[in-house]
């Protein structure tokens, strides 16, 4: 089959790979309908994350299964499913209580390698999730990462409520995703902080209500003005930068909560000297997927419409051109970048057929 | 009547005063049975914050009502009450929802002056509490603040729940107070971690499963070895310098909570880049006093005793030595002093007797 | 002034009344923009509630703050208000805990007599909110009742959550507003069931996605069919009879909520032995208000709008045209009545010239 | 093997049975160290619920885990574990959204057939628990149902807090139960009501803070008076008839919660007429055993202590006089009654020694 792997910094090829296989006996096959790249694996790909052998690439997918193994008992062959962020078993300690994205089995890096026609999934019925017929792969493609990430780890950990001024640091995907996603709680307004004019303007598009533009204008004055010196009742830091995290901690009112999505690669000063007696709630986390089935029924509903976010489609067989534009998004907007599978996206009646035969 | 003053570094006086009056309608004149110093006080005593005129001092009390205003509804001449740490009319924005720690109207410094034989109490319908005739002073003392304190912002902002294992870094009293309120909740472990064997003794006696010199041990490794590699389910700071902050940080587990109790001047470095994938939650904030009625029920029922806290008690014209054995707590083992009214507290029977004549 | 006043079934009177007063110093004097015929003001208009003697009418308004009594902190003349269903002091223990509804010192029938030219109002500081000025009458009348009643018993109680299937029985007005509420969170699916047909066609304009005569349907059978047979998350009870009780514990799934919102004169049966193992919960209450300045901000960002209830308007001097029209709903199609103040309303900037006057 | 089987009314017969295997490959066999009688194996053993041909009997388990199937993860042969009321598999809709008490693939009556020396446990990883070997047969054995029913069911369901009045209608081992789980919360009173005095002196050698025999008492009267005219905080059902169900709804204060935690067999007159307006919340539930690795800490540590529920012990051989002591409980005082493997049950070391064997 073709696949996506990456050799070193800046060299993806699209190449001829060996087909998967069951390995385990909750593992699944899936023939795969629609892929993107992740802001993370751009990492490996700009060589801030150094790469040892050529690594299979790829993790947010959508596809039809194609086989499972002998101890899968909620997912079959045929169905249309997209996946999560991550696999784990749901049987340790840390995942009953909750916390599945610090699975004690959970696979580093699992799934991998899904920019091809066919991937591995491992823990299957944990891991994916069971897709209507009716809905289009983009539709539901970005169910595999951030729309339950903003939401989960920014919208519910903020505890965003009915008229609340909600503020998010960041306007790439992931702030984008939380703009969407908040709006599900109706806040009063929200505030969207970037330092880039076009992604604000982008950002007015997707439902925020204000835009300031940090970079050029006092952010924390601005945001004081809108809600009567009281301050955001929630901010979300979709950035990853300690600036940003200080932003959003300047900027919560009293008793606010300040929900932390970036991924961080520097320590963060916290002015605890001024926080202590603010009575502020800050949070941290990784997607743990519970509201994947809650996010599903939304967008099958016409409740939640992720597509603006595919500005750009290749082939599988362009994936060095899929990199390419989605790690120079600055000058080419890309938000997300979809690579589809080889041959055209069956329709939903031919995938039916498919499965059948 | 007679007060204690503060007129400069380690210079506390007890004085003749003029006898303090209803100045607003919603003030009370409370004859004081009984005050304590506040680890607050030590802060203008020591030099630290700066006193530009001579200033009375003290704000933790119960007493008598003597007077109320003409607004005063609630509270009445002759009842037996408990003070709050401050004074809020419960009326803004920010006390609606529900932290009148963070009021605009609140009035700063207030109450002052309770260390003396009578004081001025404003907004004493909602910042005093009727105290049933038969409990004695110091059952009900510790209620003005640092229980409260502890329960509201260690052990409910830390959501401790049974069978959690709870680490309290800190054993003066704001860490021994979230030791006894930590319990209402039965967790499995409290462990509590000090830097003198001498307070972590105390806090055994307190209440404490297990203690950790963390200036010896290397307290990480304990909490690891008795959580089964996990961490603690939820870590309350009462201390307020960085290294225990961090340290907190450093010992909770993966979805678990940091409740910020300590009094910080100064930021501390917070590690997102290991914690931004670790689900956890870190609060701050001061009391709002809601609790106060139910630990006063709790207390009217046996079920909390603050009474282990009094370590020293001394007379009201005693004020500067009670200071001194306060600050130097270290060596006289000081938890909280108690000033009494300049006549020995009044028996329930009397106390009902004077608030009839 | 003008007032309007039962003197038996079916007998209203508008006449003149002497200009009210200030009675307690937390009172205050207002002159009414705007106020409603309630469904409750129906109950003694129709004979059900036996009337003494000539009984002043009205507490749902809307109107300008024309004096205060001495005591009143927060409210000033000349603010625009909207009022609330009851007047609490927000100090009792019932009060503080949340309860305001149940305040042991609630005046019954307060506010009383507003469908006149000016009325007096009790505890105006914890009953009245100030509003906007840009925002008319019509868009903050209905936070004096059914907005906050439906949202906080209805939608709050009910534990609504984005993705739910959320059933109404009953599409009245308090049906059709927790139709309005209810999608602050963003369910799946809106349910509204009723007997009426045209009010079912009313729900479907208020934002229903499924409508259901539940006199001529098998209503649980539909409902099963719409939920994969599980049922739905969340029933609103907006009747107050016992057979729609009765179906919102048959048509809720194992583990989802009952939120009773309706009057009820009778006792029901409880299926408990159906129910025990079910899981269900199930909530009773009144309006607290607590709700109305989050409900309000909303309307003030255009995201609520509850100016569609409107039905009638009719001058003050019309009120039995008005009593008449809302007791024949079912034939005059009456949502809500509104009645004006003599004059024409006042626009917002005249209404800030008469307040400075 | 030995086990216990019910050929009709009153007919318990310890006989010689086959020993079990395992069916499916998420089965375990264990070998049971101790089993229990439950209230609702009384059903068949009266001849309530018919039986139309011999039914194996027993639920409430700990044993040795002695082989396990090809699927099972967790569960190891050798360990110690205590069983649940049921076994689900956690996969379908309801079990995620936390109902596992209503699984779709629930299988009825199972496990069935432990009082025995063997038992198949379907779905062991999902419902049984390792326990350490520290600890005693009794010390875990009632985990297996009325430690985590009471618990969630009434104590959680009901929202129990510190400083509450507990109301606990029924002094049978659920109530008892309750009693034991409420005080993990601290409340202030726990109040238990019965209708015969030697129970209730039973729930006060168990913790009752106060105990009212309502079949000779004004039951709400008593509580009103306890309270200040109140009500209690919750009140909590364990009898399952129609009057002490609406008895919780009279002594229940307005905001506060009724959680059933009664088998109920017949319908109850819901006093709606009243309760509408008191803001009240009413659950029911079967347990889901969620709480059983909390509850098992907390026994670990000395927190919890259920040994006290044993009044009884028999051999395997001795189930007859079982039944009849356990089902003649008014005369013989009878709480749980213990049937013991045929050997007596191994000391810790010998366990192990076994295990490794």
């Amino acid at each position: 089959m073709r696949g996506t792997v990456l050799y070193g910094p800046r060299d993806v090829r699209s190449e001829k790979r060996p087909d998967p296989t069951i390995v385990e006996p909750t593992d699944a096959i899936i023939r795969l309908a629609a892929t993107c790249v992740c802001g993370s694996d751009l990492w490996p790909y700009r060589g801030i994350d150094q790469v040892a052998e050529p690594m299979p690439m790829g993790h947010e997918y959508v596809g039809i299964v194609e086989e499972v193994g002998s101890e899968v008992r909620q997912i079959k062959p045929g169905q249309f499913v997209v996946g999560s962020f991550f696999a784990s078993d749901n049987t340790c300690e840390i995942c009953r209580s909750g916390y599945q994205s610090s699975c004690v089995h959970r696979q580093p890096g699992a799934p991998t390698g899904a920019q091809a026609e066919y991937a591995r999934i491992p823990f299957v019925d944990t891991s994916a999730y069971k897709v209507p017929e009716s809905l289009t792969d983009e539709q539901v493609l970005f169910l595999a990462d951030i729309l339950p990430t903003s939401f989960e780890v920014g919208v519910l950990n903020g505890r965003v409520k009915p008229g609340d001024v909600v503020a998010i640091v960041g306007a790439g995907p992931i702030g984008l995703a939380a703009v969407l996603t908040a709006k599900l709680f109706t806040p009063a307004k929200i505030v969207v902080l970037d330092v880039a004019d076009k992604r604000l303007e982008l950002a007015k598009s997707f439902g925020a209500d204000v835009t300031i533009n940090n970079g050029t204008e006092d952010a924390v004055a601005r945001i004081m003005e809108l809600t009567g010196g009281l301050g955001a009742d929630v901010a979300i830091e979709a950035v990853g930068v300690p600036a940003t995290f200080e932003l959003c901690t300047e900027l919560v009112r009293p008793g606010g909560t300040v929900a932390n999505v970036g991924v961080h690669g520097h320590p963060v000063t916290l002015h605890l000297e001024k926080l202590w007696i603010r009575g502020v709630t800050m949070t941290t986390g990784l997607v743990d997927t519970f509201s994947t089935p809650t996010l599903l029924k939304l967008i099958a509903q016409g409740r939640l419409d992720g597509t603006p976010f595919t500005t750009h489609r290749f082939k599988l067989s362009e994936a060095m051109d899929a990199y390419d534009v989605f790690g120079a998004a600055a000058e080419t907007n890309a938000l997300k970048v979809v690579l589809e599978g080889e041959k055209a996206p069956l329709k939903p009646k031919e995938r039916l057929a498919a499965a059948v035969a």
